[in-house]
């Protein structure tokens, strides 16, 4: 994330790849402040072992891009909102990359997709998370499907 | 694809593919107009040995969503613009997914990286792969770097 | 309505209905997390007696369009705010539909206007409903009117 | 529709009124420049035999409001884009009504999706018209199905 | 105004209006709740005396167009921010208006203008009133280099 | 006008001004270019015998205001488009003048608006003018009701 | 600044410039209350000895092209957000300057990166100066790296 | 600039350059595709003698921020419309930036202005450019004065 003032939208990320049992790393590089820390980590990232980066990063947000600068490996991106704009800024800057160097963009303070989209990508070689995935599924379901339920006693008491 | 019309745009994605040798299908499904189908492929796409699902729409661009709601696999999304609104309809309908069924969305019309992103999910269990687009995004950089010396020579006629 | 949480803006499409003797159902039914149950809810939504079908979503708003990919009854769409963009989102991912499978859709958080707009399809068929809406249009009238005479008094005090 | 200049966008509505065979005016009124017109029509549709009303207005599109203010019939509402601002404009000031007054709004330009929809409403008191949209919806399907077929031939040739 | 939720607002045009000496009548008229009312009051407001019409109205404001569809004096209307959009919809539907029925539109929110431009409007036919006008304009100049001298101490303190 | 390149647009203006047999003046100053001039020009207006003025500018469109700033004449400011952002740009950079200060804001574009608008002011005290815009006011009406009758013939074409 | 309520956010440039040692005058010029001051101040500021000018304004922010037609010295301005629109309207009233008159605008709201962009410029002259400024960027960079080192901890507590 | 195919738009500003007799290098670098040169580029510009740095880029335009990461030499940005948009992503990405590492953002496509900007910045150590400053002032004022009189004809033809 480019800042630590982004931690308590990104802390539901890591909730999310704890669920998943996904070993993870997190640190505050700034696209515009540690240049040089951020270019370095995703170089190395692939040969250190990870599969997938997500940046979160606010207003013009260019910590997703420069990352997916320097690696090959899916880079999500997490435009956040901040005092102004809601987060249109940081979701073009975020989103609009030209051919040749993607960045997945998720919802703006979509941290928690952003795991579950690292999830779905690292699930391509780990049948075991595949399985907790579509695990998760059904649970996201029978969990609106028990809202359903419970919306029918709201609706007597209207 | 949602619509024939957008086969245009979506083509580059297939250009990119096959550069990749990435071995693909091609559908026009429409989240509106042939939601079981479009419901039934993303169902079946995993155990079908696809690793990654493209969908490219316009306006309120529900495939791409439609898809992730039917599937454990990444979804990349593509938002299209259509006749008014730039696709801001279809970038907003596309990105702005709820928590647990994300979309990796990417630019308006950018149909080429949604193939990259495909390509670099691919090749989390895929080496050879990883070292082509690691051998493109080098080609890209030279690329860029011819330009810039060709521009020289255009500077010296102004 | 595609979450429990979007209960309290249709709650009060509800109470509209309720005033004007209208049946209903209400359900929470997404089209992301249950898109089977949506689904299947409008395809028999018409055999079940149902005459309109009121889809309230936020974000990526898909249920309406996807509601009505199931059915050829009347789906009204209500775009709902959430976090970030005032519904903006909602309202685009609603309206801008494909040719050949419309949404009438009300304002962002328009709930009370979706239950007027169905009160209005099924008097159609159903005279006695006509009069009530004629009636509730005389009293709204006769609101404002008070309301103007009120505004009398405040502005005599200022 | 609010301006002859309109009818290019608004004569698709009526292509699909009359494939579906449902009887039909055709008006140019102004909210601005014809108002006692389009206020007096609207206020005896239903006595004149009407079961819906379109309006298709840009800009200030004010007509499907007022149209709506002097009638309970269901009032469907198409934005039109003009010279600037995509139609955005004219979709704001038609969907965007006050309590208690609905108009039924579809896409910017969505003149074919306003029949449509006046299909279906108009259906829920008419079987055969109800079967008729009901078999046309199934042509759509059918549609895509085709062009999916035949997007397959174009792959090949990439 | 369109409601009388807006008097907070549109008080501040009454204030202005009072201190100028300038009488005036408040009503709250509604252009789709009260349109007959509505387009009456403005075909009468000059033979009633009136020199100007001042129209604040919210969300798919309608009222100022209405207002100026019956009347040739000026309309000034005065676009209200409600609870989604931060008042562009209102904006836009109050400024977009048609060649032949214009409104002289102010700031979002902006009821002083309103006031401020019905005296100056006034003040082509009533020299005291435009006097007054000049001694107000002068009174802004002399209070915002008060406030800059003020700003000398506070800048001291920093 | 801010530009020549504006003239276009803006005579459009000048011929509403002739059709009323309203004198005028039309200049080529500039709030950036041309600073003391516009300046000059404002505050000498009234003394001139000019009883408004209009003002047409595009981009960061800062004429409508500075000529405000230097006159209680009513000031009108006609938003131009420019070659990106449609005139949202001129539109907000016109009408959102601060308290005191008002700019009577029409349309993007919307020179004939304004012209319109300076003849229903100038009407106030000149009862022939007020005369003619009742009389092209019944025009504007018949006009629609002429194309209303011809859009007949086109409807039984289709 | 344009009015003294701008004074909490701009006072955040004040603080920068005296960090960096660098002398500065605050005013309250309005470009619509108070031209003449405002442009007068423009006019004499290079003789004066001042090397940039930042101008802070909201709505339709003239203040900072209204300086900028007055000198050759860099503006910069800041777009400042106000009750609505989130400062939109000042950034584009402030950025879309036409050619030939530039303003140097920063982010809404970054009165600090104002007074940063300040202190480069002048720093062109000024060795000393220069040194500051990177040594800030260090202490910039250390301070991320430091918080990077934090969240560490934070981390193992989730 | 980020691609050559920026050159049309960005050449702009070389002829103003060229026209104050500053001497320039032009590059293309990307911040996505060459991010080492484009770092290394902005790193050593202050040691090479350049006073100021143009990026020009569009989309996600990462280009002037990431070279602001680099360098505490002012840093200009012109932001670039592309295929959709309008350049309203690139203006976003390009002023928004955080605290500390400013970007003096211009125009969108404002590549002449950036020009402008940039001489002067220098003519703060330049007296010689400081004049030439003044001068194309004057002709610019000169010029709007010439077309207020070519005006008074075409008027004169109306």
């Amino acid at each position: 994330m480019g800042s630590d003032s982004d931690f308590p939208v990104m802390a539901k990320a890591v909730s999310v790849l704890k669920q998943f049992g996904i070993p993870y790393e997190v640190h505050v590089y700034s696209a515009h402040r540690t240049p040089a820390e951020a270019a370095d980590y995703a170089e190395h990232a692939k040969e250190n072992g990870f599969g997938v980066i997500i940046a979160g990063a606010g207003m013009a947000a260019a910590l997703a891009g420069v990352l997916a600068a320097h690696t090959t490996l899916p880079v999500i991106g997490v435009p956040l909102s901040s005092a102004v704009l809601d987060g249109t800024d940081a979701l073009l800057a975020t989103v609009m990359m030209p051919s040749g160097i993607p960045v997945a963009t998720v919802a703006i303070n979509g941290s928690k997709n952003a795991a579950y989209l690292a999830a779905e990508i690292l699930a391509g070689s780990d049948e075991a998370l595949a399985e907790k995935l579509a695990e998760d599924r059904r649970k996201q379901t029978e969990g609106v499907l028990k809202k359903d339920a419970m919306i029918q006693e709201k609706v007597r008491e209207l």
